[in-house]
């Protein structure tokens, strides 16, 4: 691993800035709509972008047609052929031995050689991930990589940031530290928060609540305020993931998971369930016509679609994990979404606290850990 | 324990039942809203119940003057004199060693010793648990009691029932056959549904994801159909707890206590979000003005507080839990699911289905746990 790929934005050269161009490696296959869906989004993406250039994954043959068609992608979206597909049943350990031909596996190679500066897929959640590992390698002192969700919050900036997700079901004291610091560099450079305020997911906010390697995480996270430059508010409820005491939620990747898309779920059915009132009587229709532009402000403002994108991290790359079943809007949010990360230089940032993070919490005794 | 206690309903005599009563024994303190909102509850549960009487636990001078001030309690209501309180604040332990003194406990007491048919508590859910395991004991072939919630579906009942909410932080396989069997009689005995389905939460539906102790209890629920009477549809995600292809939702009670307070967290969100868009101007308050006949239908077919009260399953008694800051409404939902149960016989059945499926779950080998 070279310096160049740990810390791409710290004053080494990057490819595609000295021409200013931003190139995102984006997979066109797996999705559960299909390439044609994720070229609409690549699309989108340029056009919302002018730096945005895109290397698109997959089989030659099914993708010429689907791009040929968009006007928008002429110039700015070079193919490369990868025959083979990760589904969304293959097992991670199989796409690992067997996956070196898919449209996956070549997304993330672009990113470890250099000719893409971040990559995008709407693939296999765990196969994305292990192939991500296996080629780009953890940072020093991450020993599991989380993904971190942005979720709509009553925040000053309108979003809180989960982690992890979904990249590990379990999590060890010392990977919710780690999860802390990612999560809290990854806030504020999306946001501009200088301080983060970091929270535990617990059953409840008292201090004798919860697991062991909870209880254990709430000491270490503490401790190490000053090394990740964040305020600790201390254990979280799930109520308390769209609130505004907190910016940055932690937990396991099993718990993490299991929110996301319960809350997604909620979202869902009271979406629908309004759909059904306001198209109830004539009286209801007339009312949701009326207060139309005030329903699609509000829409927007909870629509997942906006926020998709999953992001890696604690890996010598930039990957965006997008929604399986995201469409052009969805494709084009987690292009965008990447595309500011790739600029960003978030990581170098993030490497130093880490290292400094691990070496002070194998170090230090309990109630000894305070670092510079 | 006698096998009154345990079969309550099976057959002999039951306290109360020679006079068609319904005696329910409530706990007056330990809510966020205090005394007052627990005694309006009350007499709105009796007036909705011309069978229900109550049993109501706390500070005498406290609670009398705010009884005589409610008309409809006259003759329905007897006071049961405890000075102390259990606080939110207070640990479990702490409470069942020193809190024979509180209102909390004189409630639970009252089903111990045959005085009241259901208990109801809005106070500290673990004291209330630690209490209740302490005097009711736990029923044979359980090892973790689970806390039951109702969660508004897409279901033909209207709602689903996921267990563990917040018993216990962790679970083991068994622990989880336990659950599917509990939740099931519950859902069967709450909505009439003869063959309830089962799911078991996970990260995803694919048989090689999650943790060791799920993929263990996967096989040990599917093996328990006939036992326990349901149909079990495998994995289950986050997204599905509201969905219609399941009625019981199972997981350990740390998971499932974060996708309660993530759901009800973002069912408030969105709720705040839709006021305020909807008093955003003019026509935003016409059109919410003429649609408020539907929005209210909404917001009842939502709302946490008609589905108040999470059901500890798995004790020699029917204890309550309702929501710590429930007001008068949410009290009255909690003692009206406390008299139906009170009157449904459900323990009796689980106790027999829980007693063959610990020991089927023992003595058999994988793959020959097949029981009648």
């Amino acid at each position: 691993m070279t310096s160049e790929t740990e810390h791409p934005h710290a004053g080494e050269p990057v490819p595609g800035s000295a021409s200013g161009r931003i190139i995102i490696s984006v997979d066109a296959m797996g999705g559960d709509r299909g390439p044609s869906a994720v070229v609409s989004g690549c699309a989108q993406s340029v056009r919302d972008n002018p730096r945005v250039d895109i290397l698109l994954h997959g089989d030659k043959a099914v993708l010429e047609p689907l791009v040929a068609r968009e006007t928008a992608l002429a110039g700015r979206l070079t193919l490369v052929h990868a025959e083979g597909i990760v589904t969304m049943h293959d097992k991670p350990s199989h796409v690992m031995r067997h996956g070196k031909d898919t449209s996956m596996w070549s997304a993330i190679t672009a990113l470890k050689d250099g000719t893409g500066m971040a990559a995008v897929s709407c693939g296999n959640t765990g196969a994305l991930m292990a192939v991500s590992m296996l080629q780009l390698r953890r940072m020093e002192g991450v020993n599991r990589p989380a993904i971190a969700c942005l979720w709509p919050s009553r925040g000053r900036h309108g979003f809180n940031t989960m982690l992890d997700v979904g990249a590990d079901v379990k999590a060890e004291a010392e990977d919710l530290l780690a999860y802390a610091i990612m999560g809290v560099t990854y806030f504020r450079n999306g946001f501009g928060e200088p301080r983060p305020r970091v929270g535990l997911l617990n059953v409840g906010t008292e201090e004798h609540k919860g697991r062991a390697e909870i209880k254990a995480a709430h000491d270490l996270i503490a401790r190490h305020e000053e090394t990740g430059r964040y305020e600790y508010v201390g254990f979280v409820e799930g109520s308390d993931i769209p609130s505004d005491r907190v910016d940055v939620i932690v937990t396991d990747g099993f718990t993490g998971n299991v929110a996301l898309k319960t809350g997604e779920g909620t979202a869902k059915l009271i979406s629908d369930f309004t759909r059904q009132s306001l198209t109830s009587g004539p009286l209801a229709i007339l009312g949701a016509i009326l207060a139309r532009g005030a329903l699609k402000r509000l829409s927007g403002r909870v629509d997942p679609r906006r926020v998709n994108g999953g992001v890696f991290l604690g890996l010598n790359g930039t990957v965006v994990k997008s929604h399986g079943s995201a469409d052009s809007t969805g494709v084009a949010a987690a292009i965008g979404l990447a595309a500011k990360l790739a600029q960003s230089g978030y990581r170098g940032r993030m490497a130093e606290r880490l290292v400094i993070a691990s070496k002070t919490a194998q170090d230090a005794g309990p109630g000894n850990g305070e670092s510079a």
